[in-house]
């Protein structure tokens, strides 16, 4: 049986040389590959899905804006998923991550994050005498790093997605993007130190399990100081209080967006359980899965309730982002035990997105698809719905929630202000009566279609 | 080598507290909690997969119904899917799995379906101290109860989908959600209990493997009496006998949702292996997906062909249709060892469809997306194919065909008479006429573009 | 523990009968039939990832044709993958695979690719009485077989996928069908077989990860003397030498196609590791998936700054090409240890395409979707860059390139001559300027919408 004294031999090897401390797959009967192979192909297949929501928020706002404006959505959109990437291999990850002090605020300034020296030497060493190599990675390591910074890259894609919905048809492209790597480079990944990165916030207790405030609220803060320094869009409130809608155009798209977010956000809390590599993490990860298409179904049917009741007829933007509020509420805590208690904590998050909707446009912070509603609001609600329901600490969630939400407002009302004071981020008002595809893209979305000019 | 005495101690308390009772996976040289690992994670990654199935299902009957009634077919999807989930959770899937008895008829009445007391203590017993909590866990069950959970719901979903479709374009909002509840909830559990639940029908030795019949061909028969008992659309077929084609608006959106399902179909089939943690099991899925890739092309390029020579021009939707029928058709045994003779049902299969839509018409069944040639005649001829090549029984393949046709046709159209003649199913012709997206949704799928009212 | 019992007895079984052979997963902990279900589990889910791809291409492609030639398009794009995986299973896997002499430049003509005796017998085993069975299976191979087949035909598939958008707007469907049938079955696993055949320019050294050159150019020559040969579309040439913009009628779904494409090459890269076995497959795909993703995101970025330098504003199709040819770029070398290397190389890939987009017009050859650019320019550039930056050999990279394109050059121009001279290639100009979809197909892609006619 020349496997086992292989095995005896590697494992003896690795003890003999230090290389295998331990590490927290310890409680499983796994051997340390077998976990390592799991944690990180998982960490690579729910990456893959919360990549796909990138499509999912481009889809979605796409449906949601007017046809004039639908390539710069587009062009937004892909643009804004490509430079956080780069800025959180080129300075992100590791102020999220590394050298972040036991409560401290903020990790490592400095440049480029890569596979480490180990994993180098095992990807050089020769087929069948990678033994120690291999044992060396997988001794000091549950997966391998570049798999968890795919996983963490897509996070941060998605809070700098919320952002571009809310400010659409009336921001200029560049500023725009400008605003997209300071968040994807520094706003973001420094809260995120705070506590995924076992930073003070985490020390206190708070929880958040794959970011209804830490993602999605964080997005919704961009999002809600984007809004008000640019002010709303040219004719959206009229001097006589009326608000015009502005519907969107391209409704199945819209759909299309909603369903790919919710696909995508199996990865994005399912992924978040952090291993695969123990019959634990198995059943946590499948219990995530249920709870978040539950409070994901609850949020869709509340909402759609709600608006039957409310306005006669269950507008259909109404229940898309109903179906996504359940989504974020349950991001915080999705691996309660109770998928009951899930659909409860959808629902409400749907009810209260559906409610906020009409308020912001009251105040006339002009949100152009239901962001501020769907992420900040209900991300909000499901991070005290954590000490609600579960084994959150009403203080802590409190407390994060708060930090959090002034250190962003903060932070991203001084790129804007800047912004705004130096190259302008908002677009002529005669570009915005007639499209921002012409004046910022320099093509249509539409070109060979007759484009009623809807609003404006 | 702490590991091994870590493994051994495990094992021990595991045999002397009872609790690794002979499981199937038995065969396998993987240690019990990797195949747990490996099966739970293949059902969360497969049931994602046909979670998607619902977003193919949309694009598919958005871009296949005439532009006025596409905000409200996107509604009614994305709504079913969350209804087809809240449903399961609270009845259906126990009465088609829990306490079936043995060759029975139902399951158990009784609400909520949630993980096992060993799985929640799994889930809160404290990292590395969990041993025995693991074992309990993986011990008595091959994977995660709520895994096995998520993927039978994606099925029931599916059944859903394709009522949606046929009955489009003139049935009303709520009647509709009504219906889909009480098909999620108890027709599709209840004669799922028959065959997968280990009822009656597996006793009798009835084999459907992934479900040409148990879902496709159940959606189809609840999808043809509700467009008998519903009538065809206005206009659609002329006082003289002339019917009179309604174009789908949006054909890039019909492909890229057949090609959403073709997708989603390795996850249906492959996932109904229903294990990964045996070399027999990762074979077996592997065939699975060969055999549906090969079935889709194959009826794919066959109803190119037939509709090329009958039609003189091979119209898209045909064919598209066509893909669609290869995969129902070998959804039944899509684990046959030669992939020709997959190849061979698929083909079939796109003949029989394509030559199926025409005689819908004849007799004024009005199938809006070709659903009931696709699903149930499809679903047929596959469910028998498994007797003509495989290693079905003929009685027990046609018993279950006429046996679930003949319960899902007289349920089905008893609940589709009760909201006939209660609150009615049907919307006024002057709404149908306009668009059902103005008088269900209060909207407009495509508010910027200018429309030619089609059809009607 | 019985488990370790029958764990030896099968072990022994195996080695008293020969069954296991020293295999290339040698090297990992991992017991040989948890290998064997890894490696075969993740071939199948990258596999569905890139038929994903398939999908992706359509989306680009019909977002990118004029609206009346949006229908043709989608048919063409399904049916090329129904033909691909059908000559692919009856003779391309075997022409490029099995038998391949040592150095040599074929493998076997015979029909059909199943699945070994040794799996079928695995598969018809008693659950529990399959331990010899299944050893034999693991025991002489890494993977199912069909699960490599699985993951291979996906990437013919893709090679025909780049010809469509090429020729798109003239080309008529059956000669086009013929063409891919041919190039499936025939060229594309021909060229297959002399590098991931083992064939004579694997022996020389030429290194191609996932296929830059293999699968990319392939498709780029082929589409390349398909263009030439067909000539530009009527009117895209002024006899003033003016060149007329076609542009695309629908740019969310050309934005959807790219980010379908961007998802799907995760599984195409990083399912070329073809492995996942070992810590250092899943180290290495990892690296491989940030590599993938920063490439992209760098063509993006480089080739958006480019087009608004050049033209003045960031054309989205320019910007949506950039990120595909950062993706074509790195995909002959994604396993460069350092992610900032493969930033570069997806930089200049996607620059060397937005240069040469308006290159190829200038000599009036009238690729539709610029595929030529992003695959066959930025597929060579990608083949090179692994002798620049990493441990290609120049001379066997440029020999590569060159034998590889000059093969399928000849071989296309002869299949594309022989279908013009024979029963024609091109649609008449008069469908052409009224659009192929009435032509071709039969319908309209949006028949509910008012189209202005565009271009010709």
């Amino acid at each position: 049986m020349p496997k086992y004294s292989r095995i005896i031999a590697t494992s003896l090897f690795a003890v003999v040389f230090g290389l295998i401390p331990s590490v927290s797959f310890a409680q499983s009967t796994l051997n340390g590959e077998t976990a390592f192979i799991l944690n990180t192909f998982m960490f690579l297949m729910a990456g893959t899905l919360v990549m796909w929501m990138a499509a999912g928020f481009s889809m979605l706002e796409a449906g949601l804006v007017r046809a004039q404006n639908t390539a710069t959505i587009c062009l937004k959109n892909i643009v804004l998923y490509a430079i956080a990437g780069v800025m959180y291999y080129l300075i992100g990850y590791k102020l999220m991550y590394v050298d972040v002090p036991e409560g401290g605020f903020i990790g490592s300034f400095s440049l480029f994050y890569n596979p480490s020296a180990e994993e180098l030497a095992l990807m050089a060493a020769e087929d069948g005498a990678d033994a120690a190599e291999a044992a060396a990675v997988y001794g000091s390591s549950d997966y391998s790093r570049m798999s968890d910074w795919f996983f963490q890259m897509v996070f941060v894609a998605t809070a700098a997605s919320i952002v571009s919905g809310t400010v659409a048809e009336r921001i200029k492209l560049w500023p725009f993007l400008i605003f997209v790597a300071v968040l994807t480079g520094f706003i973001y990944p420094i809260q995120g130190a705070w506590s995924w990165g076992t930073g003070w916030l985490d020390a206190m207790g708070f929880s958040d399990f794959a970011g209804s405030t830490i993602v999605h609220s964080v997005g919704g803060w961009a999002a809600l100081t984007g809004a008000i320094i640019l002010g709303p869009r040219a004719g959206k409130y009229g001097a006589d209080g009326r608000i015009h809608p502005f519907p969107g155009a391209n409704m199945p798209l819209a759909t299309l967006g909603t369903f790919i977010l919710w696909m995508g956000w199996f990865g994005f809390n399912g992924g978040s359980v952090l291993a695969l590599g123990s019959a634990k993490a198995a059943t946590a990860m499948s219990v995530v899965f249920v709870n978040t298409n539950l409070a994901a179904a609850a949020g869709c049917i509340v909402s759609m309730i709600y608006a039957a009741l409310r306005f006669g007829k269950p507008d259909l933007t109404v229940v898309l982002n109903g179906a996504l509020a359940g989504l974020v509420a349950i991001t915080a805590g999705p691996d309660i035990g109770n998928p009951a208690i899930a659909m409860l904590i959808g629902a409400i998050g749907g009810l209260l997105s559906t409610i906020a909707i009409p308020l912001f446009d009251k105040v006339k912070i002009d949100d152009v698809v239901g962001a501020l509603s769907v992420h900040l609001v209900a991300g909000i609600w499901g991070t005290l719905a954590v000490a609600i329901f579960s084994t959150g600490d009403y203080l802590a969630q409190i407390a994060g929630i708060l930090a959090i939400g002034v250190f962003v407002s903060i932070t991203s009302s001084i790129v804007w202000i800047v912004l705004k004071y130096t190259i302008g981020i908002r677009v002529d008002e005669r570009h915005e009566r007639y499209g921002l595809d012409h004046a910022e893209v320099g093509l249509e979305a539409y070109p060979d279609f007759e484009i009623r000019r809807a609003g404006g």
